[in-house]
């Protein structure tokens, strides 16, 4: 089998072409890193779905054929980040759905317990030449784009181009899960004309996550498809390795903030202030970046840098979005779901789980659960948004009255979080929901940044990957995290997010699709050397 | 000045002699940690009044005078162990004072915020042999030994022994403290018989912690004596380094613990087992130590050794004190107050705050407030003893379904510290107060330990000690910080615990009386290499 160019279809090996591909707009804020991803060239006919369930999340990643990108939606995308669509339950996000200039809209309803209408799985059956040609098409299921036929199944056979489909349900309620891919199965089924049984002859379904030892028998026994149970950590870095090859699927704060960040202001209050021009001959950014006012930590250029310690209001910078990516290893994956797996990649592709804590997503959302009347995911980011934690952390500056400098502090850092909120005597104070939300939210991010940059500098690794469905692009979060990162490295380090960030895992799995005497390796391997 | 042998008195320098310095027994478990030192052959008479005023607690320090070990107490002494005395607000502690078999009581009212008759200070006064003979000694206020007077003022100034003594208060409540200081320099001129402007005149305040800078004018204001601020971070070295030489000061978990994990059980549950018979000859330990039942992962030896990770019911092991303590550098100090620094000290005694987090005893405390209806630290404690995390904690195998070996993982293990809390749909649950004090205990032991063992292996120290008012003495805190240090670091660093956990800044200010042109370290060190 050739390595070195996408070979000829074989049942046995995937060979993911990601040339050309895009990433469809995003339906509505709550789907926002669930956008289909366009892959124009990718030939091979697959009818694989994964599915990771985690601890909070079943993540569901599968394959749909057509030849152009998804045309006009039956749903209006909503923009994410159009302020006039902003309301209490939307946080502004770091939305870049202005950008994927070349991507029309996708046909879905919103909510991921609805059934979708993103085109269907083939069957196996088509493959063969000699197979009966479909029936005549359901009206209303499909675009009209989808599955064009011709009575020649050979050019079905050698038809380039489909879309991956991404679904996220509640593990609580993992029937809902399981109820969408029996649809999603039946009506493909439909669609293409053939009996259920040959259809989910040729249905498989790779289970990843814990939850593909829990639920095993329900996917096998409900489905009646092949199940097979892949290794997490395995499907999460090759959901890394993978996802990070789609242009414009990382992002990271600009190189801007590096130099305004080491030249601090003297005083502790920081000003807006025009970015300094210089800056911006620094990041080669072909792909439009949405810019954020620079706030003043220019000047003073006599002082030595000093980067800013994580504090309560993170300035706001643009975000700077790979267009051009380029192999990505050696690397740390932060993997932020209920809690946090530290897993490192080596540059052979190697990996091992180095470390991790109980403190992630699970935590937060929980303790703002029972804190705040909050109720959703977007509701507890909302509230930290309008927040002002000094009402509740105890600051240097309510400690010392006055910069701890010489230690490298400033009065506006965080010594103590909740540290005013205990008084003695069992007076309960009540503090406003936002300052706790948002006291918590930089608690937690500040920690696992922490966490993650040492385990960085342990293994002398530059680049942070955050993965899991915590960050949710919130910019707060991003933000503390790539500060977090920024301090603890003095600059030598970056943190880099992922717009399918909870989905590493199912992706991983999804092309986890060989016999296991093939070398899966080699093949992404030789697609990386191609496109470097 | 020679500096081999304990010098003649000097003005300038406090050569502390530490030979047979005794801790003294507590008084009741709240001041579990005041317990006051009875230093023998101390000879400097001194007049100086610590304070450290950190985020939560203002801590002092103070010297009085007396030849003899203090005797019958005018309040019978509660003993912390004696589980008869046992309540909902008396948290069971690894309390030691069945084994300070030397000692007797003190005198002393329970609680900080009463006049506590511990003695006098000494006005410089007495030291002048021209200086008038005292007046007719107050009955009543002092100890009879205390202060034996003699018209030869050469022998009161060559009169060694006395007590070092310890007091707490709230930061919040600033002015008990002021008053108490005012009192106590009030009745030690009375005591003394000497004009109270005189005796200010003796008097110096040595004020540390951020609360030094904030308070500064009202403790000057107020007492009319001379306040000197000194730097936070020195005091605490000079604290480390002076506590530690005090017998039975340090303690930590006994060697058996080490043997225990080396050979787990294959199974996740854990019963009672005899301790190898082998390990009690590691543990030198002359003086008596508190043993609990082993737990068993002894067995299943061709299993490779794989250390429990801080699991939610960490066995209970012996505690040893190191009765003949030894120098203990290079280390690395842990200040756990309401936030976390992290202090690496040098083997010459050199030091650098290298970490620190936000996540320390005050966000415990704080969140503990608003979660359940506790309003002390030990009912929040208490609370913590009877929970079982698992209501609110995410563990391995609610996840998994089974231990995650290959990782290292075991399914008692927490992933996600109060992931089972948030339901979607905004259901509310309610989880009882003891299992959220017991989760988020575990929580912020367990984050502290990592981080500290991440800066103990960054820098190659294998000593780490805990200070600040955190610890208390709690058992499962000490339990989870050992376990964590021990997990990390597969054995090979060690945990250690102060008594006087929450004084070392108080006690580094102390011992800094010195003019700025005497070299204090030279002293110490001289001290050092006496007693090695």
């Amino acid at each position: 089998m050739s390595l070195n160019t996408p070979s000829l279809p074989s049942a046995k090996v995937i060979h993911v072409d990601t040339r050309g591909a895009v990433i469809l707009e995003e339906e509505s804020p709550e789907t926002r890193d669930s956008r289909g991803i366009y892959l124009p060239n990718y030939i091979e006919p697959i009818s694989h779905i994964a599915v990771d369930v985690g601890g909070s999340l079943a993540k569901v990643v599968y394959f749909t054929r057509s030849p152009e990108p998804p045309s006009s939606p039956s749903v209006v995308a909503t923009r994410g980040s159009d302020s006039s669509n902003s309301s209490l339950s939307t946080p502004r996000s770091i939305s870049p759905s202005d950008d994927t200039a070349s991507a029309s809209g996708v046909s879905a309803s919103s909510g991921p317990s609805t059934s979708k209408q993103n085109g269907a799985l083939t069957p196996l059956v088509l493959e063969q030449p000699h197979a009966t040609a479909p029936s005549a098409l359901a009206n209303g299921l499909l675009h009209d784009s989808l599955l064009r036929r011709t009575a020649a199944v050979a050019a079905v056979q050698h038809f380039p181009g489909g879309s991956l489909n991404f679904e996220r349900f509640e593990t609580d309620d993992i029937d809902a899960c399981v109820s969408f891919i029996q649809a999603l199965i039946e009506r493909s089924a439909q669609v293409n004309g053939v009996p259920l049984a040959e259809m989910r002859r040729g249905v498989k379904i790779m289970a990843t996550g814990g939850g593909a030892h829990r639920f095993y028998e329900l996917f096998k026994d409900t489905l009646h498809v092949e199940v097979r149970r892949e290794d997490e950590m395995e499907c999460l870095i090759e959901g890394l390795k993978f996802i990070t090859l789609i242009p414009d699927e990382v992002y990271f704060f600009s190189d801007e903030l590096i130099q305004s960040v080491a030249h601090p202001n003297a005083t502790p209050s920081v000003t807006a202030a025009p970015l300094p021009p210089a800056a911006s001959a620094l990041v080669p950014a072909p792909s439009p970046t949405i810019s954020y006012p620079v706030p003043s930590l220019a000047g003073s250029s006599a002082q030595t840098p000093v980067l800013e310690r994580p504090s309560p209001d993170p300035p706001k910078y643009g975000v700077t979005f790979e267009s051009n990516p380029t192999p990505q290893l050696p690397c740390l994956l932060v993997n932020i779901g209920s809690g946090v797996s530290i897993i490192k990649v080596d540059e052979d592709g190697a990996f091992e789980r180095v470390s991790g804590t109980s403190l992630g997503g699970g935590t937060l959302w929980g303790l703002l659960s029972l804190l705040t009347p909050a109720t959703t995911f977007d509701e507890m980011l909302a509230f930290s948004e309008k927040g002002d934690n000094s009402t509740v952390d105890m600051l240097v500056g309510d400690i010392y009255g006055q910069d701890y400098s010489k230690l490298g502090l400033k009065s506006t850092m965080i010594a103590s979080t909740f540290g005013k909120v205990f008084k003695k005597g069992g007076e309960k104070g009540t503090f406003p929901a936002e300052d706790i939300s948002k006291s918590l939210l930089y608690a937690m991010s500040n920690n696992i940044g922490q966490i993650a940059y040492m385990n960085a500098e342990k293994y002398n690794l530059d680049r942070i990957y955050f993965g899991g469905s915590f960050i949710r692009g919130h910019a707060a979060t991003i933000a503390t995290l790539s500060y977090a990162i920024r301090f603890w490295s003095k600059g030598t380090k970056r943190a880099l997010f992922l717009r399918h960030e909870g989905f590493l895992g199912s992706i991983g799995a999804w092309i986890r699709n060989i016999d296991p005497a093939t070398e899966l390796l080699d093949g992404v391997s030789a697609l990386h050397s191609e496109r470097s």
